[in-house]
């Protein structure tokens, strides 16, 4: 597996519609879409700095993955998102060395990604995501 | 304050010495530094990953920040570092927006950057580094 970046940061929030003006006003960034990703209930929000991006999450159900999160740790930093070739060929690596993966193969993720997350459990305690372009 | 990357993303784990092999035999990326840094109780090590650092952060005393971390939270993402063009304007431009800064004013930190630490209170839950290398 070869990591070419960190592709995102992903960050919990308890409301987009906040945490847009702070990232804007504040810290200088510059939002550059929106999107919801119904099937992972959470709407997003992107922010490019340098070349990874910050990924804010705002969950659209308390029972999806994002207001799980909040509910039991609060808002902050949810996962880390590595670039890399080719997701479906690094999660058989990662499936090979006995690394425990919450997805098998990668899936469509925000901005079209193909995408897929790692357990916590075997990443030192780090969500970790993998994702590619193709 | 001008953002211009991140200049690296701090991970608490419970001891460098097994999180390293799995960074770099799981991950593939390569540590170039292990370094201590006394006053702020911790070992650190370095991995670069296109153009920002991730940090392992292991505790060298219980009641140091990260052991604290650890003991509350568990061992994962502990904090986040913009780089700027000047810690201290940063830092004084923050001031002036009226957030609330752990540091009022930079102090030296890993690999000789000047850095400053803005109070996750102020930040949406994410504790936030600034550093630069003035």
């Amino acid at each position: 597996m070869k990591i070419t970046h960190i592709e995102h940061i992903g960050i919990a929030v308890e409301s987009i519609d906040e945490a847009i003006p702070f990232y804007e006003k504040v810290l200088g960034l510059k939002c550059y879409k929106v999107e919801e990703i119904e099937d992972q209930k959470v709407k997003t929000a992107f922010f490019m700095v340098g070349q990874t991006k910050i990924e804010l999450l705002e969950s659209t159900s308390p029972d999806g993955p994002i207001g799980k999160f909040i509910e039991k740790k609060g808002p902050g930093i949810h996962h880390l998102a590595f670039a890399v070739d080719n997701t479906n060929e690094s999660l058989n690596e990662l499936d090979k060395k006995g690394i425990r993966l919450i997805d098998k193969e990668g899936r469509k993720g925000a901005e079209g990604l193909n995408i897929g997350f790692v357990h916590p459990k075997s990443t030192l305690g780090v969500l970790t995501e993998i994702c590619s372009c193709d």
